[in-house]
C-alpha cells in the first residue's frame, strides 16, 4: 500500500478507533427501548476476515496495466486485492452491508495514485483512449453509491485516488482565497490553513476522513455552514482534468458568464472529469467561537424560533434544534455526568420546565454558535437570546456546546457498533422552504413508521434541523432498526418511504450528500423529468463514450 | 400594438422622458473637457423617423402563422414592422448605433406574446415542429446582444414577448418566497410586493425597465445586492418552458442533488427554453435605509476600506466607491445647488480636505449603504465608520447618498443624449479578487486610453466599484467619446481593449450583463477552452435542433 491513508476496508474510520458506551450508562437502555435490542446479550460478530472475502479477478490486460505503470510508476499502480476493495465502496449501509456479506459484484481492475495534475491528465487520456471507465476516490467517505463500479461493467474500471494530491498551495491574503489540491483531508488542510492563521470554516460530519474534491463533487455542507456558507459557495475557483484538457476557473467573487460551469462541476460526482484544485474561500480564525445550548417546550416551538432568527439581523454560525425523540438520545448518551448532564439528570432543570407547564417528553434540545469579534459574538448571542425568549425557549449555557463540539466527528463510528450486533443506523437528510419543514418532518417520521410496521419490527427514527436559509432549512433523519432476515430488502423498505416522504412534502432528495445511486431514482420527482434530460444532455454530450463515472447521479437506483 | 409597454424603437425608455442638463451648470464645462464635445455649438440630431427605416419582411409562413395566431389569438401575434424592430435589438449601444444607421440585417419575422405559460408551451412546440428560432424578449434592455437574430438565419425567427405575464401569484411569508411571472418588469413586481409589505431588494440600473426573468437569463445584479444577493441568490424555484414540456425546479433552500439545473438556467439567455415563473426570496421593507456619502483620498485607500469591510463583522447593503474620475463626473453633473452640492462646491469642505494633505483631484466619493432595524442600521455604520477612519476616510452625510438614489435609474438616457450629439457613451464591467482589482482597474484604465490614441481621439473612462464580496469586488467603468467616420469600427477598438484588459488581469468578462454576442468572443479566456465545451455539450445536448437562441454566449461575435 501507499502512503495515502485509507479507512478500514469493512466499515469506519481508522483500524482500532470504535465508539463504545462503557462511560454512557444511559445507552443501553435507550437502544433496547428504541430498536429492542439488548446490549447486555447481544454478542458483536468477530471483525471481518478479509481473507474470507471473494474479490473479482482485476480484467485488466497488461498494455493498459504497463501504460498506467509508465504514468505514476509502479508503487502507484496497484491490482492488489485490499486496495481494490477498498475502493470498490464508500462507506453507506448498503456498502457496509454488502461488504460484511461477502458481496462484491464489481471491484475496480487496478487503482491508480497519480502524484499530480500531469498524470492525473495522462491518465484520463490513457483510460479514455483504451475505452475504460474512471472512478475518482477522495476520502471514500461517500455514503450514496458514488464510488462503486456499475454491476455489469465490461470495460476496464480504474479507480483515481487523489490522495496524492493533498497540499495547500497558495493563499491569497488580499482575496481571502486559498488554492488547494482536491485529494487533502479535512484535517490536514485545516492544519495547513491554520498553521497560517486561517480556516476554511467548512466542517462536515465525515471532515476527518473526506476531501475538499469529494465535498465539491458531492455538493457537501459542513456544521458551521450557516456563517462559512456550503461548500457551494465556497468554492470559487477550479481546476478539473477532462479528456485532452483542463477544465480551468480562475476564482472570481461572481460573474455573469453564462450556465455556471463551477456550478456543474459542484455535485457532478466524477461525471465531468476530475477535480484537481479547488480555489476556496478562507476566512481568518475568529476571535471568539462559543456554542450555547438552549432549550423549547416543542419542536414546532423551535423551528418558529430559528426561522425567526434567519429573517432577524442576526447571524448566528450554528443553528440546530433536534426534535424530542433526538434530544432524548443526546441526554441518553452523553457521558459527562459532572457538569451539564447531571444538572439535567438532577432535580433542578426538570423542576424548572415543569413549573412552566413543559412536558418533558417533548422538550427539544437546540445549539446555536457565535463566531467573530468579541462584541459581534455578544451581540448575536443578544439577538438571539430575545427570539429564543419570545418563543418559550431558554438557554442552558455553553456545557452542552463543548460535549457537541467534542463527539461531532464520533457518530459514523456508531454505525459499525450497531452492525456489529445486527442492527442498522442510518442518516437521510433534505431541505425546504420554512412553511413546509413540520410537515416534512411529521410526515418522515410516520412514512418510517409506517414502513417499520410493514416490516412488523420496532424501527427508531429522529431528527435535527441542522443548517438554515433565508428561505427553509435543512431537516437531517437518522433512523435504525434490528434486521431480520433480509437486511438490504427491509433498509430498502425504510430507506425508500423516508425519500418518498421528502419529494411527497416539498423536500429536495439530499440537502447535502449527492445523488450518486442512493438517491437517483427520486430525481426525476426532485427537478422534474425536464430537469433531468437537460442534466442528461449535459453529461451525454460532456461524456460521449461514458468513461467517466457512469451510472451516476442518473442512472439505475438499486 | 398591445397593452405590452416597450421602450422607443430608437433608444432607451419611454416617449418623451429623456436626458437634460440644465439644471446641471457643471455637465457641459466638464463634457468638453472629458471627450472636448461642445453642448452649446452641437446641434442633437432630429429624433430618427420610422418611416425611413428598412426592415427586412417578414419571412414567415401562412402555415406557422396561422398556427401561431391559433394559440395566443389575432391580436397577439403580429408581423408588423413597428413592432419587429423593437424586438430586432435591445439597448446596447451597438444596437442603438445599428438603428439609427437604419441598420437592420435579420428582424423578427413574428412577435408572439403569449397570455400564459400553456400557450408558451404551444408556441415553443409549434416553433420547433415548424424548425423556427424562438428567442424570449423581456423588457428589451439587454446590452450583451442576446436578442437579435442571427443575420444570415434562413429559418424564420419568432420574438417571443413574456410581457403578459407580469404577474405576482402568491407569497409565501413564512419562506419569504415569491412566485412571480417572468415578464414582470421591475416597478410592477415591486408594487405588487411592496403593496403588502415585502420588496424583492434587486434594483439593476435597469430596474424600470427589466424583467425578473430578463434579471435571471443574464445573471443579473442590482444596487442592493451585497444585503440581497445577486439574481441567483434570491432565485429560488424555476418554471422553464421547454420543447415538449415544463423544467419545474421547486423552491428549495439549499439541494446537493448534482449539477445544478438553477445555475444552468441562470444566464442561459433562452439558450435552455423560456423562463415563465421565478420563485425569489423576498424580504419585509426594511425599517430604516439609508445610504451614507464618504470620500477617501484616493482610489487604492477606498479600495482597502472596501476590502476591510468585506471582512469585518459589518454588513452593509451598498458598497460603492467612484474613482477620481468618475467622482469628478459626479460633482459635476449634480443638479441640486443647495444642500451637499452648495457645501462641496465652497469652501469648507475642500479646505478641509486640503488641511489633511489630499489632493483634490485623486479623491473619491463612495457610498455605503446600511439597511435593517434601527439598532442593526446604526450598528453597522459604527462598524464601518471605523474602517474608513482607519483608511483615512471622512463621512460627509446622507445628503449626496439622497440624490444617489433619486437618479439611479437615469444614467441609460444619457446615451441617447450623447448618440444625439454624435458621442458614444457606454459600459463594461468585470469582477476580480480583491488582490487584482487595483491591477484590473488601472490597466484597463490604460487599455482604454492606448485605444483612445490608437485611434487619434480624446477619450475619457471612469469606474467605481459597485458590489463587494468575500473574496472580491465588481468593478464598473464608463466610457465616452466623440464619433469619427466609423462609429462602430471605433466602438470596436476601445470595447475590444477593455475587455481583453478584463481577462488579462484576472477579471471576467461581465460582472451581470451576461455574454449574449457581445462578450462571447472572450469566453475562452473567461471559463477555459474545456469550460466553452461542456458549456457548448450542455446547449448541444439540449437543444439538438438549434431552436432556443442560437448563437447566443457560444458563438460569433461582432
Amino acid at each position: 500500500m501507499t502512503a495515502v491513508k485509507h479507512m478500514k476496508w469493512w466499515g469506519w474510520g481508522r483500524d482500532g478507533v470504535g465508539f463504545h458506551h462503557e462511560d454512557k450508562p444511559g445507552f443501553a437502555p435507550f437502544v433496547l427501548n428504541a430498536v429492542g435490542l439488548d446490549l447486555a446479550t447481544a454478542t458483536p460478530v468477530e471483525e471481518p476476515a478479509f481473507d474470507e472475502l471473494t474479490v473479482p479477478a482485476s480484467t485488466i490486460g497488461e498494455a493498459l496495466r504497463t501504460s498506467l505503470v509508465s504514468i505514476v510508476g509502479e508503487e502507484y499502480a496497484t491490482t492488489d486485492d485490499l486496495v481494490r476493495v477498498i475502493h470498490t465502496y464508500g462507506k453507506s449501509l448498503r456498502d457496509l452491508v454488502r461488504i460484511r456479506a461477502n458481496s462484491i459484484e464489481r471491484a475496480p481492475d487496478i487503482v491508480v495514485y497519480p502524484a499530480d495534475e500531469k498524470e492525473v491528465q495522462a491518465v484520463v487520456d490513457a483510460a479514455v483512449a483504451a475505452d475504460a471507465v474512471i472512478i475518482p476516490f477522495g476520502g471514500g467517505s461517500n455514503i450514496a453509491g458514488s464510488l462503486e463500479p456499475r454491476a455489469g461493467e465490461s470495460r476496464v474500471v480504474i479507480s483515481l485516488d487523489l490522495g496524492r494530491l493533498d497540499r495547500l498551495i497558495e493563499i491569497d491574503a488580499d482575496s481571502g482565497l486559498a488554492r488547494i489540491q482536491a485529494g487533502a483531508q479535512g484535517p490536514d488542510l485545516e492544519e495547513q490553513l491554520n498553521a497560517r492563521g486561517w480556516t476554511i470554516g467548512h466542517f462536515p460530519d465525515s471532515f476527518t476522513h473526506s476531501t475538499l474534491g469529494g465535498w465539491v463533487a458531492t455538493r457537501s455542507s459542513g456544521m458551521q455552514s450557516d456563517k462559512y456558507g456550503d461548500i457551494a459557495d465556497i468554492t470559487r475557483g477550479l481546476r478539473v482534468v477532462r479528456p485532452g484538457g483542463v477544465l480551468v476557473l480562475r476564482p472570481l467573487p461572481s460573474t455573469s458568464s453564462g450556465p455556471s460551469i463551477r456550478e456543474m462541476i459542484l455535485g457532478s460526482e466524477g461525471r465531468l472529469g476530475v477535480i484537481t484544485e479547488v480555489t476556496v474561500q478562507v476566512h481568518r480564525k475568529p476571535a471568539k467561537r462559543d456554542v450555547y445550548a438552549y432549550f423549547f417546550p416543542t419542536f414546532e416551538a423551535g423551528i418558529r424560533a430559528m426561522q425567526d432568527i434567519s429573517e432577524s439581523d442576526a447571524a448566528p454560525s450554528i443553528t440546530r434544534i433536534s426534535d424530542a425523540p433526538e434530544t432524548g438520545f443526546s441526554l441518553a448518551t452523553s457521558k459527562d455526568r459532572k457538569g451539564f448532564d447531571k444538572f439535567l439528570a438532577g432535580t433542578v432543570l426538570p423542576g424548572l420546565m415543569r413549573s412552566k407547564g413543559w412536558d418533558l417528553e417533548k422538550i427539544c434540545l437546540s445549539f446555536i454558535g457565535y463566531e467573530g469579534s468579541v462584541p459581534h459574538a455578544k451581540r448575536q448571542k443578544k439577538l438571539v437570546d430575545s427570539i429564543v425568549k419570545k418563543h418559550g425557549g431558554m438557554g442552558v449555557g455553553t456545557g452542552p456546546g463543548i460535549l457537541y463540539d467534542q463527539k461531532k466527528f464520533d457518530t459514523p463510528y456508531l454505525r459499525d457498533f450497531l452492525l456489529d450486533r445486527g442492527a442498522a443506523g442510518d442518516v437521510s437528510e433534505t431541505a425546504a422552504p420554512w412553511s413546509k419543514l413540520i410537515q416534512v418532518h411529521d410526515n418522515t417520521i410516520a412514512a418510517a413508521q409506517a414502513a417499520y410496521n410493514q416490516l412488523g419490527i420496532k424501527g427508531w427514527i429522529m431528527s435535527h434541523m441542522s443548517h438554515s436559509y433565508h428561505s427553509g432549512a435543512c431537516l437531517y433523519f437518522t433512523f435504525a432498526f434490528v434486521f431480520g432476515d433480509d437486511p438490504l430488502g427491509e433498509y430498502d423498505v425504510v430507506k425508500k418511504a423516508i425519500q418518498q416522504a421528502f419529494v411527497d412534502n416539498g423536500g429536495t432528495i439530499s440537502h447535502h450528500h449527492g445523488v450518486g445511486r442512493e438517491h437517483s431514482p427520486w430525481l426525476e420527482e426532485d427537478i422534474s423529468p425536464e430537469g433531468v434530460a437537460v442534466m442528461g444532455a449535459l453529461f451525454g454530450g460532456a461524456d460521449p463514450g461514458s468513461n467517466l463515472n457512469p451510472g451516476k447521479i442518473i442512472g439505475a437506483g438499486y
